[in-house]
């Protein structure tokens, strides 16, 4: 099967067939070529040695090579077939599968409460329609191959699709949620939570509305659902570029004023930390950081109303990350956490390290990106979070690493200890399954009662509706409880019911 | 530089990999291949500094310009910017992401029910790992461009991803649904539910079983996902590739008999069919088809027992789709459709017509496929089925053009009819959110009552808490009755309660 498959890959790879002398002889040259690629990138490298993207690239090619020896290869070459995911992604096996469906129903239950819509767009779109959003980010974006027709990208992140979303569909208001994967051919650290392939989590309000209440809602949003994913003490960072750009970068502020800015960052709390930058004599000469600092005051006003100011820091070391963002940015970090990964949240590019570690939620104002998709350059102010899932996976996982995490809902299992009832266990298992009884049978003819029986143990299937001779006779089944091990006789008419019953006390 | 260095050598190294006719040629070509590749290499090198500092952002700063001339151009520059979402693909409102959930929930409540775990995996797969899975089809795969690195493609199915898994991590046992999008470079046909992008929603059961248990069971959910979603009535046809072979392939098959084939397709049910075929003198001489008909038998004798032999036809003249196809397959149609969409199920390529239109689920057996991806060829037998989901969302956002369906979940609206009441409102909001109520509040300051009303209606809102100077001197909150309009106070200890049973009554 093996060799067929390499020789018919070779035949469709390269698009002419060849006999297995021709093979193994261009396998040959594939060795030399490994070989003599190798050396000269080593020379090449010397003299990049200092750019990040150097080894990788040289790891890749050669992975690339060998991929292709794989290829060449016939028979004797099985070993070098590659059985691996894409660099940079992973699988999701039952169990991972069962705690991302826990943390999404927990952060879509929140989305709802909030009274959010929600919407899907394509994986890839139109290369143009993310070349200038991401500054220097964007060489890592995935192009797709130029087989004919449009020039397409993978989705860098949820919000430019969004934002093009609502400029082709001429939307000026949406409380929307989008949770799906994006991709980004960053240097992944999959220990780390960081990946090639991820999900991203969004939340985001588009509309003209009174300043800062949606706003305030974002935080209320993130402080909720990071309180009820249990992962202990967090804090949610707060800058404003605009503040910060009168502070930070303008000449003209005395550089005292810059030293007070040390202190600033360290307090706690927005509302008082407001009022004392607006009395600061140089700052307050400046209408545009004065507006922030007005607004500053509002929101916290707001977050008050809220009850999540205990969680609220305003910090101007907080580094802007993505380039669409306007105005006010926030990032939400674990406290608590030891060995912090680093996760993909939208603030902020995956690999900048120094933004990223530890953050698990992230975002901000883009008023300005919407309008970059309409002709008119008509705008619509948005503002937005994203929950870092991937982090908060991982976190999870290790978590469950010792807990045994059911990964079906099966209610009870159709078994027998005796020969030759198979035809009496499907007839039984249907009857369930047609009254919406979550119920599995083993697919042999004649399975031990011992092995149907550990059968539940493995999955947690807590019932067991165990048929003999006898029990078909008198017309009833023999209910099994596996954690407790008793068993009743129940008549065929009132086992789902009985199955019911038992499934809600458990 | 670095990087482009990578993409520009192997964009070299393997532009060989479309065209050339003759292995000596390859060979040949393999030579040029390292010389250019040292030449460049020297190049990379001896300019990596001045690029690695300034070839991205020329580029960034070039597409910006272009970008932003496209905005600010004037009618002649208007065509230039495409607004839309890529070729054959389309974005889910949140009307249709509603649609979409329910369907969803339907299936899964299904998959559930029979004991099935759910795993995913990435949007991509190394192209060798699809590579010789699809035959003809394989020119609909989309590949992504190299961009230095591994050589990848988005997943054509999900069956093929399935079986790497399996073989990735030795996995002998398994039932499990996967629901995903897959891609297709296939012509779109949009109104008939055709795309480029398309879910699959797929379950198999892989293992070493008893024969035709976990093929009865397949049906069976095709069966009951069917007429779950109350599409109108269908036929699920059943056909067996060595049994067809034998009648319709083989040479010393009589005309006769191949006449008589005519017949046996358009006969209902399947038992007694196998019945007559059986006793055909020669087909009988055959051990293949015997046994093929025998497995038949008995997969009718235990879809007897399942209580779904009404709609399961045996019929010679469905085709066998997709390359890894072996012994039975089976499709699912409406046969009450007017304008039959044409759908993309797994059984049979998206391109053929004649496979497709109509179609809503397809699978079958595939015992070869995981062995493909295995070093030692062990093979892993298996069995799926594939709703054809987009042909199903289709119907129902057809159904439900006329019909309003709500895109949120919101309970309650928290109003006011007089101003300056904003902080109120968002503390009794928080309160709401706090307690669990799904509640929205509008991001205004002085919003008038008739458009709060208004929003109720629009989004379907069935409560509103109404709060005056009044009300809050009384600590009470008139709750109105969005359809009915009547209010009446409720104290504010008791509003959480109050709308939790009536949202129960609605």
């Amino acid at each position: 099967m093996c060799s067929r498959t390499g020789v018919q890959t070779f035949g469709n790879y390269f698009s002419f067939n060849t006999g297995h002398s021709q093979n193994s002889h261009s396998e040959h040259r594939c060795n030399q070529l490994i070989n003599n690629e190798y050396v000269m990138i080593r020379q090449a490298s010397d003299c990049c040695m200092y750019f990040c993207l150097c080894a990788q690239q040289i790891d890749e090619e050669v992975s690339k090579l060998l991929q292709l020896k794989a290829q060449l290869g016939g028979d004797e070459d099985k070993h070098t077939f590659v059985l691996k995911t894409a660099k940079g992604t992973r699988d999701y096996n039952p169990k991972q599968m069962a705690i991302r469906e826990k943390v999404f129903d927990t952060i879509i239950r929140c989305f709802k409460r909030h009274g959010a819509e929600t919407i899907d767009t394509p994986v890839f779109e139109l290369k143009e329609t993310l070349t200038g959003k991401y500054g220097e980010d964007s060489k890592l974006i995935y192009d797709l191959k130029d087989q004919g027709g449009e020039l397409l990208s993978l989705r860098y992140d949820l919000t430019v699709p969004f934002a093009r979303y609502l400029a082709m569909n001429k939307i000026t208001n949406i409380k929307r949620y989008h949770i799906a994967k994006v991709y980004r051919r960053d240097n992944p650290a999959m220990t780390r939570g960081r990946y090639r392939e991820f999900y991203q989590c969004d939340f985001d309000i588009a509309g003209q509305y009174d300043p800062m209440i949606p706003d305030a809602e974002c935080l209320k949003i993130v402080h909720e659902i990071l309180s009820e994913l249990d992962l202990g003490d967090f804090r949610i960072k707060m800058s404003w570029e605009d503040v910060k750009n009168e502070m930070v970068n303008e000449k003209g502020l005395a550089s005292e004023v810059a030293d007070q800015i040390g202190e600033y960052v360290s307090m706690q709390g927005g509302k008082d930390m407001a009022e004392k930058l607006l009395q600061d004599p140089k700052l307050s000469q400046s209408k545009q950081a004065c507006a922030g600092l007005a607004d500053m005051k509002l929101l916290f006003s707001y977050l008050e109303l809220f009850n999540v100011t205990d969680k609220v820091v305003f910090d101007l070391s907080l580094a802007r990350g993505l380039d669409y963002y306007t105005g006010v940015i926030c990032e939400a970090v674990l406290t608590q956490t030891t060995s912090a990964p680093a996760t993909q949240e939208r603030n902020g590019p995956a690999g900048e390290e120094g933004v990223s570690v530890g953050s698990v939620a992230g975002g901000g104002r883009y008023d300005g990106l919407v309008g970059m998709f309409d002709l008119k350059g008509r705008k619509v102010p948005c503002i937005g979070v994203s929950i870092g899932i991937e982090r908060v996976f991982s976190i999870m996982e290790q978590k469950a690493e010792a807990e045994k995490i059911r990964t079906t809902e099966t209610q009870v299992l159709v078994a027998s200890a005796q020969k030759n009832l198979l035809e009496e266990r499907l007839k039984l298992t249907a009857e369930l399954w047609d009254a919406g009884i979550k119920a599995e049978v083993l697919y042999k003819k004649n399975p031990k009662l011992l092995s149907q029986l550990q059968h539940c143990e493995e999955t947690g299937i807590p019932l067991v509706a165990i048929l003999g001779e006898q029990e078909i006779k008198d017309g009833v089944v023999k209910l099994r409880t596996v954690a407790t091990r008793e068993e009743v006789d129940v008549s065929r008419a009132e086992l789902v019911e009985e199955v019911k019953k038992r499934c809600q006390q458990l």
